[in-house]
């Protein structure tokens, strides 16, 4: 299907995807007065006395801004904000369809990290959470670093941990599925940006055996000159054997590789220099690393891409709605590691160990179950956390 | 009936008022491959290509941002962001239930002039308009002043304008009413802040006789010491007699007053010593600075109010969803002096000259047809002067 033309076609009969509706009739004087002047008097004291009543009287306890300035916009690039809108409405609709979170894109005009960090705290008294989106390396670490800092509302670069909590929760099920133990896997992941730093961390905070990150230029390393200042700080804590060389050589013999690079760098003989049943999580899009046909004739026993046109389907939409779901449920402050990990072993805890097999290894993207049991563990890990506020 | 009660109730029950939902369905990998990835990068890319396009395919077309920092919020002053929401979610609601348009609350964490300013112009590139509420004078004034300049969308301060143009309204039938010229007019408005100025340059435009604005200390006259800056410039242009003395003194021989003051300002015997047939437009709210029945006693022929338990309701809902569905409807860059003047007309065009009478000047707050009529003709006005995007 060409869904480009489609989708030119839905958006201009649509006039773009989101409405905003009101909950309440407001269709004669006595729902004025209630609604609005003077009844809406009495609310507003409320909270002028103890701002926690927002999340009592107002739309703030279920309302997240999709932040972005338009910088990396899916393969596009730097399009900027108001090109940036159809993406940032898609993942508005379906933060309400999975997980009945209300949504609202901000699509901001500066590209400087001050700034940003500025235009959100600005905005933040209106909303219950905050979902930066599409914002360019390494600008979006210290962006998400400060704003977790400054903001007493959770914050979430869907980019960096919606993926890397898909990629956790199929991998836990793959290892499972071809009898390896999680902290032995010894792991490749291509791409050392903010997705394949970011799912690099997660992997070690759930005692991953051995990660190297590989970039055009080759291994991440201690020494090696080319690494920005993120790259240098993975240098010192992965890679343990100190490998060093490009992809072709490091990816000998591991036991999965992670992709979140380019199209077609890996060949099905690269493929097969991994050890036995490897692991292939092939993530660029639309085009993967290598496509599942070819990593299987290589001797692949487990893949996995971003496509929804092939089995196990590493799609963001399994995590970013159940996780803000959960987050705002029980008034949490922050999204932490440890909700993160949580998520990963919710998603992947849908599919039932009987069920386990090389062409189902994480729950499909239209599995509405995963977001309820993403928010119910998310939740309760917040909650035995103490990050939520007062009185939940 | 309690409307403090019912409200506090009301915003509970629903936590807040507004939702945000989605046009389209999202059931299915066809849904989602047009809505979101991969076929929403067309539409992103046609508006990389060229920023107009966002008004085809995002929202941007018909959203407006309902802007304050919470300084002036109703009658209760300056209670911050999160106590404002709730008025601007009844804001945001009044704007979809009487025009269709999309409005969504931003309440901002700062109450800087040039915060504000870049604060707005951050966000912009979502929006198709900005609606200010509830920042208090002076700096509203300058806020709005330098948005208008600055934005390419328009820009409207509803606590100026909406409340000026529905007076402007009003006056129009009043004064046809009672056999008055317009251009013969003698006015006294107490209240010389940012809506009694906005009032005074709207009625002035429309070439009205002859304005003294009077505040606590009195008159605006030339010269006079204690005026602000913004007084000392309606001083110039208002008060052809140069009047001088309170209120007391200026009422007298006056055709209409104009309140947007305080509570009981006004006695029956102030209204006597106005000239025959005189009009009393009493707007503080709830409590107006007379009662309409000791207006009339005192031998005021028409009289209105803020309040929606007597005739004649000067009420901002009556023009602001009209002018911002006629301003998106044509793509209009900006609200002007014109397009704010033909909305007074098409209100007061509303109530037929065989209908006018004493208790009948202004159309109700839930006539309908209302912001029809004055989406028409603002949109009329603003195409005449070649202010729309280029292909409206």
């Amino acid at each position: 299907m060409d869904y480009n033309k489609l989708s030119l076609e839905l958006h201009a009969q649509n006039q773009g995807k989101i409405e905003i509706v009101s909950k309440i009739k407001v269709e004669n004087r006595e729902d004025l007065s209630t609604a609005y002047t003077p009844g809406v008097a009495e609310p507003c004291r409320k909270i002028a006395e103890n701002k926690e009543e927002a999340y009592t009287y107002t739309s703030k306890s279920n309302l997240v801004a999709v932040v972005t300035d338009g910088t990396a916009v899916l393969g596009l690039g730097d399009i900027g904000p108001e090109a940036a809108m159809p993406v940032m409405e898609g993942k508005a609709i379906l933060f309400k369809e999975f997980a009945d979170v209300n949504a609202f894109p901000i699509c901001l005009d500066t590209k400087d990290t001050e700034e940003i960090i500025k235009a959100v705290k600005y905005i933040a008294p209106t909303f219950g959470g905050i979902n930066l989106e599409d914002i360019s390396a390494p600008r979006c670490f210290e962006i998400e670093r400060r704003l977790k800092e400054e903001l007493d509302i959770p914050v979430f670069h869907d980019d960096q941990h919606g993926t890397a909590i898909a990629v956790s929760a199929g991998l836990i099920n793959a290892l499972k599925l071809v009898g390896k133990k999680f902290e032995e896997a010894n792991v490749v992941i291509n791409g050392a940006g903010s997705a394949g730093i970011s799912i690099c961390k997660l992997l070690m905070m759930q005692g991953i055996g051995n990660v190297v990150l590989v970039d055009r230029n080759g291994a991440l390393a201690k020494g090696e000159e080319w690494m920005n200042d993120a790259q240098k700080e993975m240098a010192e804590v992965t890679n343990k054997k100190n490998e060093r060389g490009l992809l072709t050589e490091i990816i000998k013999g591991k036991d999965v590789f992670i992709g979140v690079s380019a199209p077609n760098v890996v060949t099905a003989e690269m493929i097969s220099s991994m050890a036995k049943d490897s692991i292939v999580f092939a993530m660029a899009n639309p085009t993967p690393e290598i496509m599942p046909e070819e990593a299987i004739k290589g001797g692949a026993r487990v893949v996995a891409t971003g496509r929804s046109d092939y089995p196990n389907q590493i799609n963001n939409v399994l995590v970013f709605p159940g996780i803000f779901r959960g987050a705002l449920d029980v008034g949490a402050t922050d999204i932490t590691e440890e909700m993160k990990i949580a998520a990963a072993r919710a998603i992947a805890s849908i599919v039932k160990e009987e069920e386990l097999k090389e062409d189902y290894v994480i729950p499909g993207a239209f599995n509405h179950e995963v977001a309820k049991v993403v928010a119910e563990e998310v939740g309760r890990v917040a909650r035995e956390l103490g990050i939520t506020r007062v009185d939940n």
